[in-house]
Formats: C-alpha cells, sequence, structure tokens
C-alpha cells in the first residue's frame, strides 16, 4: 500500500506486522487539540504504513454546522502540519473516503441517531462490520452524557445483528478523586465491560515506558541493583516549561497532582518499581502495577513531604510570560496547583526505605520526563578523600522526553597522573541507535485500541488505586488554604526543595 | 614554564601537581625504536606541562659515535615527529641543555666509569642532587651485564657521598620462563633493592587500565554483579593487526604468550578480578593482584584449552602481506607462536566456574585490546520467544585501545507496536568525555619512576606467579612440536575458536 518504512516493524522481524481489521473510528471532540494535533496526524500515519485496512472509516462528530468535505479539509490540514511520515496524495485521498461528519449537541439524541446510521450505512458501504471504537476526546463532564447516548441510540449495543466490538476510548483524567472516579465507571459500566474500556494515558505508549519494562526484564546487569540494597532514591519527574495556554476551562480546579501525577507518574511508579510479571500479557503487567499502588505508603507529615504551588509572572526563554493567575480565564483567588512535589514509599521487602519522590510542573525551566534511579554511594572507597571529591551518586536515568534513551553516571579515572574519581555520563539514545523511528505514542495506543490489546492501558483497579493515593493529599492541600508562589522558567517553589533537603537529597538538575 | 594544557592535572584540583624533583634518567637504548617513538617524546612532553624540574637531565648511552649535539639531533627529529603536545622552541632549548650523550659498549668498563663521570658533573652544573634513574630500554639478554657495570663503576651506589636515589626501570619480558626470571630477579636485586626496581609495563598505564580501578570501586553499580552471580565469561583479548616488523631477534623463540600474555594479559586479569585494596596504595593493590595470580588455575586438559598459532600470508589492509616464515630473520622451521588463546579459571568465591578467556595474536583483522565481562542470560523472560531472538548476553567492555572508554551492552526495545527487543549500547568514551587529554602511558610511568610512586608496576612476585601460570603452557606447546597457521588479516587459528566452542561460547568479533 506504501513505500513509507514503517517503524511499527523491524526489517528483521519474521512475523506479519500487527494490522487492525475493518473498523469505524468515531471521534467525539474533532475540533479539539488533541484530536487536530495527535489522533487525526496518527491515523493517517498508521495508514500511510499500512497498518489500516482499507475499509477503515472514520466519523467525526462535533457541535459545527460542517459536512464531510469541511470535516475532511480540518483533517488536511492537520495532517499537512502535523503527521510524522511524509504525505502522499493516494494515501490521503483512500482515507479521506472514508472520512465522515455528523454534526449535533451531546445532549441531542436525534444526532446520536444520525451518528447510528451514519456507522451503520458503512458497514454496508465500506464493510466495517459492525465494529465501532468511540473515542472520547472530550472534558471528562460530558462523558456520562455520551456514554448514556450511545446506549440510547444503540450504537453500544454489540446484540444489533452485526456481532461487531464495541469499544470506548476515555482519556484521563478519570475522575477528580475516588469517589467521581468510582462513579465515571460505574456510568461507563453501565454500558460497556470492563474489556472494552480504554483508559488512554499517552505515555505508556511512549517508547520508553514500555523499555522500562525490557530493560528491567530482559537483562541480567540491571534488576540485581534495582532494589533497597542499592538504590538510595528515585526520581520521577515531569517538568514542562509551557503554561496552561488556552486550558483554563480544563485546568483550574484540576491542578498538576490531578492532571499529571495521578496517571502518568504513578504508572512510571508502577513500572519501575513493580515485580517482574510472569509474562508480558496485559492481565499480568496490570496485576504487578496493582500491587505496587496498593503497596504504596503515604507520608504521615503531609507537610514535610508535599509541596505545591502556582508559577508567577517571569521570564521564559527570552519572553516575559505572565502568572498563572492573571491568565485568561483563571479566577484571582484560585488555588489550584500548577507544580506539585510528592514524597512516597513502597511498603514491601524490595523498595523499604526507599522513598519515590514525584514532581511535575508548568512554566518550568525546561521540559524533560525521566525516571531517574539515584544509587547509594559506594560503602567504602579506596581512594583518598581528594581524590573522590568531584564524585556523586550512581544514577540510572530513563529519559521518557525530550530524547527518549537511557543515561548511566558513573565514577571514572579523570585523565592524568593522579587517581583522581568523577563522574561521567554513558547515553543510549533511541533517536540514535535505532534505523526504524519511534511511532508516536497515539499511533500504537491507536492501533491497540482497534486491534483489541489492551497491556498497555490501566485498568479501573489501578486507577482507584491511584486516587487513593492521591485523595488526601488533595485534602491537605484544600485545607492548608494556600499555594506556594514560584518564577517562570526557574525550577520550582521552594517549599519543593526544603522538601528534599530535609532528607539530605537534592532534586535533579532541570 | 609553559602554557600547554596539562592533562596531567585536572583544573578543578585543589592540589598541586605531581612534579618530579632535580634528576638524572639514564637511557640505555636510545638508538630503539621504543626510545625514539615513546620515550623521548614522552620526556619532552612532561617538559612541556610543566612537570620536569628545570635541573631535570637526560644522559643517552649506545654504541654509537656521538656527541651531546648528535644525540639532541636524534632526540629532536624524534620529538617532533610523535611528541602529543605542540612544539615550543624555548622548552626544546631548555630540556636539549640537559641532554648528554655517552658512548660505548655494555662490555666496557671504562664507558660505565665515563658515564659514572658524566652524571656527578650534572650533579655539580644542574644540581640533579645525586637522584639517578637507569632505564634500560635494551634487549633482556643484555639486562646482567648492564646491572653489573652500574655496580662496579659505582654509579648504583647510594652511599656515595650524594644520597640520593637510584632506580632502575626494565621492561618486559622479565625473563622468558620462572627460571629466568627468578635469575634475572637475582641479578637486579644483587645491586638494587625492590622498591628501587620499576618493572614497566607500558599496559599499566594507560588510562583505562587504570580505570578498572575506578569503575570498579568508586562506584555502586557495577560490583554488585561483579562475580560467578551473574557474570558468565570473562574475555580479555589483545589483537593487533601488524606483524612482528623488525623486531624478528626479539620475537622469535619468544612468542605472543610470553611477549603480551604473561604482562598485560595476566595484569589486566588481576586488576579485573582482584577483591576491593584496603587502599590504592601501591603496596594494597599488589597484594591483591598477587592474590588472584595465586587463585588462577591452570586447565587440566591443555590441549582443548589452549591454541596457539603462526601468520600465514595473506593481505591486510589491501596489501599482500609475508606469512611469519616468511619475515626477514624467522628460521623457517620455527614454532614461535604469534597467536596463544589460554582459558584459566580462579579458584576463589568470587570467580568460581567462571572462565577468563586470553587472547593475543598479530596479523589479525583490527588492532583491538579490551577486557569484556559477558553476563549471564537473564534467568526468566516474561517475553515471548520470537521477541527475544535478537537478544545476546549483557557486556561491559572496557576497551584499552584504540579508543579508550566503556561500553555496556544491553537488551532495548525495538521501537514499535510490538515488545521486541534486541541488544543495544552505550558508550563512554575518555576523549570526548573530559577535556583533559590522556597522556601517553609513559609520560605517566617516566613520571611516576622520577617521582618513586609505583602502584603501576608490577612487582617480582607477581611476575613469578605469572611465569607458574605461563609455563606448563609452553611447555605443552613445546611437546606439540607444531603450530597451527592463520591467515593474516584474519580471526586466528581455527583451534582458538574451537576452544570457545567446546564450551559453547564464541570470541567477541574482532
Amino acid at each position: 500500500m506504501s513505500d513509507t518504512p514503517n517503524p511499527l516493524r523491524d526489517p528483521r522481524d519474521k512475523r506479519l506486522p500487527r494490522v487492525a481489521g475493518p473498523s469505524v473510528l468515531v471521534l467525539f471532540g474533532v475540533t479539539g487539540d488533541l484530536s487536530r494535533k495527535k489522533l487525526l496526524p496518527a491515523i493517517y500515519d498508521l495508514a500511510n504504513r499500512g497498518l489500516l485496512p482499507p475499509g477503515f472509516s472514520l466519523v467525526g462528530f462535533a457541535r459545527r454546522d460542517w459536512d464531510h468535505q469541511d470535516f475532511r479539509q480540518i483533517a488536511y490540514d492537520a495532517v499537512k502540519e502535523h503527521a510524522r511520515t511524509p504525505f502522499r496524495e493516494d494515501v490521503w485521498t483512500h482515507l479521506a473516503e472514508g472520512m465522515h461528519f455528523v454534526p449535533g449537541e451531546f445532549d441531542d439524541p436525534g444526532a446520536f441517531e444520525a451518528l447510528a446510521m451514519a456507522v451503520k450505512e458503512l458497514d454496508t458501504s465500506r464493510g466495517t462490520g459492525g465494529n465501532y471504537a468511540f473515542y472520547l476526546s472530550i472534558p471528562p463532564k460530558f462523558f456520562p452524557q455520551v456514554i448514556e447516548q450511545l446506549q440510547a441510540s444503540g450504537l453500544a449495543d454489540r446484540d444489533n445483528g452485526h456481532g461487531g466490538f464495541r469499544r470506548v476510548v476515555i482519556e484521563k483524567p478519570f475522575g477528580h478523586d475516588l469517589t467521581s472516579a468510582l462513579e465515571l465507571n460505574e456510568t461507563v459500566h453501565r454500558v460497556f465491560p470492563e474489556e472494552s474500556i480504554f483508559r488512554i494515558d499517552h505515555y505508556l505508549g511512549k517508547e520508553t515506558v514500555q523499555n522500562i519494562l525490557a530493560l528491567r526484564f530482559a537483562n541480567t546487569m540491571w534488576e540485581p541493583i534495582w532494589n533497597r540494597g542499592y538504590v538510595d532514591h528515585v526520581q520521577i519527574t515531569m517538568a514542562e516549561d509551557i503554561g496552561i495556554g488556552g486550558r483554563a476551562g480544563y485546568y483550574d480546579g484540576i491542578g498538576a497532582a490531578r492532571d499529571v501525577i495521578q496517571n502518568h507518574l504513578l504508572q512510571l511508579l508502577a513500572l519501575t518499581a513493580m515485580e517482574e510479571p510472569t509474562s508480558f500479557s496485559a492481565e499480568s503487567v496490570r496485576a504487578e502495577k496493582a500491587k505496587i499502588l496498593s503497596s504504596v505508603r503515604l507520608p504521615e507529615d503531609l507537610a514535610a513531604s508535599t509541596a505545591h504551588g502556582q508559577y508567577a509572572a517571569g521570564w521564559q526563554g527570552g519572553v516575559k510570560v505572565k502568572g498563572y493567575l492573571e491568565e485568561d480565564g483563571i479566577p484571582a483567588d484560585s488555588r489550584t496547583e500548577t507544580y506539585a512535589a510528592i514524597k512516597l514509599e513502597i511498603d514491601n521487602r524490595r523498595w523499604a526505605g526507599v522513598p519515590f519522590y514525584l514532581r511535575t510542573g508548568k512554566r518550568l525551566s525546561r521540559r524533560v520526563s525521566e525516571v531517574a534511579l539515584i544509587f547509594q554511594k559506594a560503602p567504602h572507597l579506596p581512594f583518598s578523600q581528594t581524590d573522590t571529591e568531584e564524585l556523586g551518586q550512581n544514577a540510572l536515568v530513563m529519559r521518557v522526553q525530550p530524547d527518549e534513551g537511557i543515561t548511566v553516571r558513573f565514577g571514572s579515572k579523570v585523565p592524568g597522573t593522579a587517581m583522581e574519581i568523577r563522574d561521567v555520563s554513558m547515553d543510549f539514545a533511541y533517536g540514535e541507535s535505532f534505523t526504524e523511528s519511534s511511532p508516536e505514542a497515539y499511533e500504537r495506543l491507536l492501533l491497540d485500541v482497534l486491534i483489541g490489546d489492551p497491556p498497555l492501558f490501566p485498568r479501573q483497579e489501578e486507577v482507584e488505586l491511584s486516587w487513593k493515593i492521591l485523595d488526601p493529599i488533595e485534602e491537605y492541600w484544600a485545607s492548608r488554604k494556600k499555594v506556594d508562589q514560584y518564577k517562570s522558567g526557574g525550577y520550582g517553589p521552594a517549599s519543593a526543595d526544603d522538601l528534599m533537603a530535609r532528607d539530605g537529597r537534592a532534586w535533579r538538575r532541570l
């Protein structure tokens, strides 16, 4: 279908590539940022790599007075601007033929009936066999409404004579606390069984995140030191240099901890800390992740082991930027945090006594996501004090972005006649080490949805366990009635540095 | 004295650089290759870096009808061609002023009396304080003669009213078997005490060799896996692409095992396998090396666990090259090996059951020296068989030359939608990681001789232990009365591959 190199397939791979079967993807929220920047381009890239079946169809649904052609034009622009693979007219034309638009409001039963008609028509005209995936790229408050409409219109109904699959894709956050997560889950479960629910955490689609499991369990050399005997502490960071942009409506009242820690960072923690699964099946991996999340112990003194802050005005990349409270749409008395740091312990044999420090924030000095294992100092150094002055702690860093890879920091002799030792690093970069390019996280995840292969999607149990960890912290922060400020373009609030300093440690440089 | 950057000193080093005190270096064998290519340039580089004291003097001794000026010219040419640091007229002029030449035969007492006069005259004229180091860059057969002349002429005598140091530097091989090593030692010891004897193994002056100790004992992350629990086997390689060149007279009858394994490779084995020394003092390090060498167990079946060969004619770098037996000065019936491989075991708690494979050879496909720890396969892989087809064993490789550094090989996920795992590498290169350039091994070692700091020099016990390991193998090879042939530019004799294949292993690619 195409001669574009397929990074989803290794040239040495003797197996057939994973290709999705005939299906319709219904996209709610096609006018949103995610849809334009990630989903539509990812769908094109999958098509360009030959991983979508010819009959694949895409139906957009939104409150716009568009026809099919308008939708195709919007998608065309999005693909031209954001797709990773080269633009090919024939691939686009073929894909565009299967693109349809249904206008409507989420509370309009008539619009969902029109949608049901449209997808059934595609079953006939394009042979999609009654296989529907509903992607809810919309604010969570609309989830209940849309789910109910899918049921009422018969769209969610498997016994409609077609017998195809019905899958629903929801984006984080999965609720804003345990109670709302349970409610959301009940709403979705009323219509879809657990195995049909795909909770998207796009972080889990990233190569490095998946590689944590390969790194740990395909090798001999890392696992022996992956425990309390050698690890001093773990730092999990997701720092952004941008502010909230146009997302005030979504972000305010949610904040950094709910937006990032509850999902991305706790998932990274689970993958980093979990025991070896019996296999790489979805069930085994999820079971081990859940075990870790249920072993996480909240700090007793939340004042001492958490920090939160809001970005104040400052300079970033030579540009003066607004503080959070001055952003459009943010109430002047908002206490929503744009920075959050927490210290967690894991109560099991492997990790007892090893703190896991999680931090995330906006308007920080640079964009970086990583998991860093910081090792204990060597128990004894047969060198003189002076020789090892510049020697820090060994570290193994799994870089999630911007340049996916692995860094090992260790002590090496400084060239010269003395046995002086200083920290050096060695790197492994995904981009340099493989001729295959990494697929976009959403390519991987969309394909997994269409194929129905869920190991990278968190299940409800993990969502609930994560809220159980976060809820008491959110409650404590709410009771505190104030939030620290930090300068844009910097390293976060001083309270976050104090948190580490109390333990005699420091954050890795951003 | 000079603004040339000093790689022997780290800019962040708060200590004073190690500078030698006033002294005379007497160089026997100034007309040889080593002298021209390594020693004279290293002396200039040390001067250029400001590490030689102003009064430093160099006296050349050889069977040539030269005057001081001839010697300076020879040295000038050598420095111009081979020095690492930029040529500076003022540094050279200053150094040349202290360069003298004494012509003579090794069996001529008169020549040694002239030499004694010359160095005493330097004590007066240049303030070298009666500190003499005698560098014997001559064939070992002349050692006894020269040592005796040094004694007879009073040059070796510390009680001559000056009270300065007397040091003697000898180059490997230290004998050609245990008996001759004991004899040589007796000869040298009759005149010099053990602490004044500097046995040069220039390999030990290389940064990576010294870094083996830093790597192992300054870090937390490597030592836990540095044992029989995780290491499958160790490969120590010194491969050369060149033939014997003009060294027929030295090489024939000696061979690869005596030339390289007895010193370089067994020293690398000792540094790699030894326990942590209590300090980095010469005594502690030497004691641990000796413990390892005395724990080395010779294979019972020498036929199955050794291999040796001679290079036959072939092609190298596009050039047709002669076989060993056709080289000038080599008897047509020579059985001297130019390739040697042996398997050793170490009988201690850390290494029991872990074979150490040593190999060295000339006229191989490329020049490489390295120590490679090959780890066991992971005890269990939670991935499918297909996913791990391309996964080998983890390896940690300490590269001694040509590009000094460290490589770690491990399994990583291949970009794409499947959990496929393939070997990748990460590298640390000395040259790229430090702004300081590595000093030439001989710079380090010459400075150590002048300063009198001996941790990198093997002591007599190690020499004897090494011969105890090698002697039975040499005897077996002599009894075999034939030596395998291997094609120049290739990978060594088939028997060496068979040696590994019998153990279900393979040599690392050259």
